[in-house]
């Protein structure tokens, strides 16, 4: 089975950039000699982490519960479930960890530190919690200068219910960077925060064993990582236009993309029509509000080679559009009915979460596996 | 069970507003004697189908060959597959034909009227095809004026491959209407051009058994649908806010939500966080370009009550912000930790399709049955 006979639209994953992009991370991180707690809410696969890591990771980090559930299932113990726990939740986390998980959540409130001690004392058990903190105004956490944050360490620390695991952050705004000095300073910004939380909850004599951060630009911009404890991202494993905007990789190092074939021609317009809609890209836009807006993806041909000035330019339920990019035009002979093209995603994540399982080459046409997805919650 | 015990985020239908809604289109249509040929690509579920129209319709549209294949295995056996058709999709389209689908295929070229016309002697069949007609610039079909319909329907009636089945068309741009008026016009410019086109084949001596029309905003606002045989619509069985926004329907009128729980407040920014990001909302921002902008979504209590002046602002993986429209302030007592709200979509195609499930309620807060939806290709 090659690239020409699968039926599209497809998901492609190329094992040969997943694996150059997992190196690059690794040979970054090493210099500091950082560990990573991989995010697994990009490849939402065993598969695909086992080959990216030529083994499972130990640890890693996930986004749902059900995120959780699978990759425990597959091998690893150590989680760090790193969006804000919701109360009706922990009955669950009581149940992965009385299963053999080391499993640790996250709040950023006196308010989930209360609720979530009662919840462990009614259920027998202490939850490691990691608190959260706001490094960048961007979503949720405290603010690192904030004494929240060591009243919410006495807390955890002294209930029955609850055990103090450290302090976490993610710059998500390090998306919006638009230079490589913006990114250093995001990078610095981040660091910075946690472990400064991390130094009031030493200073109040409470313990910090873990100091965590990380958004794939940041990781890779770092110039050091001096009191961090581990490091985590997700997309630089498959890396996506929105990653390729902000200037941390290449279009061309970008390891997933949706096969899809031609279906027709608007001549008038000079469209392209295929049957590669936002059900098989996602509806992520983003970039539209990056310097360069893909749309919903630039094209290549089945060996993966970017078609300069052609993106698909919109896109309904099962019907994609490209065209040229500043009304070029182009020959559409090249493009007939059945011809076959790869769409190089805006963001991996969302992209990934419309298919049910990769299908796997190695740099080449052949697709020599096919990798499972697990989605829901 | 009930919505206040659910695992969050979930997918909410509920049945009482389903119902309505099939019956406003049944009555609407009924005054026309047009019979429905629903689009199943938004509800992707034989239960949800059965529970509109109290039996399972004997007509159907579908937009990828794995909704055919699953609607023919509950028992639905009259398809029109309403994507321009795919050479490599024939054989599977073949194999359904075999197996007692009566399904019909689409194309809007004498290029895909050729290479289906081969494959279907090479296969030794002859494929139903339905001519696409471009009613508005949207996307793709011939003009109805344009002479290469009747070249393409020549060739389909002749040819050992292939049947003359009709034509269709679809009005894409009624999206972009912004009165009744316009709604009004529309359709009736919909009305025509396919009926143009048919007339076109008759007029050439060929047969035209199907004369179909459809998008949901034409459908309820067509003021006749003379030479019509069939009425294509299916987001209008859950309706949503970019209907809403189009003025086809009320906010109240939606039958689809997203149930979510807070997990924590931004107190400087004013947000409330949820764990309904776009991975349960989906990426859809379709009414962005509408003259009320609803974000991510209307926020709704757990009874589904519109909560006046808040939306779904932003919305990262896993994390939905609410925030109040225009910055204005509420209450943020009302929305504890662990509170739990619904919210409405903008598009119920995307955002259905982020889920395996239908949680179905009737009304009220109890959940009365989980219905699976289908999805892939």
């Amino acid at each position: 089975m090659d690239l020409a006979q699968l039926a599209t639209p497809a998901l492609v994953l190329d094992r040969r950039l997943l694996l150059a992009n997992s190196q690059r991370m690794a040979d970054r991180l090493g210099r500091f000699g950082v560990p990573l707690r991989p995010h697994v809410k990009t490849v939402k696969s065993a598969a695909v982490l086992h080959a990216a890591f030529g083994r499972l990771p130990k640890a890693i980090t996930v986004s749902t519960l059900a995120e959780a559930e699978y990759f425990f299932a597959a091998g690893i113990a150590d989680i760090l479930y790193a969006v804000g726990i919701a109360p009706a939740k922990l009955e669950a986390v009581a149940n992965l960890m009385a299963a053999g998980a080391d499993i640790k959540i996250i709040l950023d409130s006196m308010e989930a530190a209360h609720l979530t001690a009662e919840r462990g004392r009614a259920l027998g058990v202490r939850f490691k919690v990691v608190i959260e903190i706001d490094c960048d105004g961007h979503r949720a956490g405290l603010k690192p200068g904030d004494p929240t944050i060591v009243e919410v360490g006495r807390l955890l620390d002294g209930d029955a219910g609850t055990i103090l695991a450290g302090v976490m952050t993610h710059a998500g705004a390090s998306y919006d960077c638009r230079s490589e000095a913006a990114l250093i300073a995001m990078a610095e910004q981040e660091r910075a925060a946690v472990v400064t939380a991390a130094a009031a909850l030493k200073a109040a004599g409470l313990v910090c064993p873990i100091v965590s951060m990380g958004s794939t630009p940041t990781a890779l911009f770092a110039q050091h990582l001096d009191g961090i404890t581990e490091v985590r991202t997700g997309v630089y494993l498959f890396q996506d236009l929105v990653m390729a905007g902000i200037g941390v990789c290449r279009p061309e190092d970008i390891a997933l993309s949706v096969l899809v074939t031609v279906i027709g021609h608007n001549k008038e317009k000079g469209w392209i029509v295929t049957d590669g809609g936002w059900m098989a890209l996602s509806r992520d836009r983003g970039t539209a509000t990056q310097p360069v807006d893909q749309g919903y993806g630039l094209v290549c041909d089945l060996a993966g080679r970017i078609i300069p000035g052609l993106r698909v330019d919109a896109a309904n339920q099962e019907h994609g559009i490209i065209a040229a990019t500043g009304g070029a035009s182009f020959d559409r002979a090249r493009f007939p009915i059945g011809a076959r093209l790869r769409v190089i995603p805006n963001h991996a994540c969302a992209t990934g979460a419309q298919h049910k399982a990769y299908r796997v080459i190695d740099g080449g046409l052949d697709v020599i596996a096919t990798w499972e997805r697990m989605g829901g919650w």
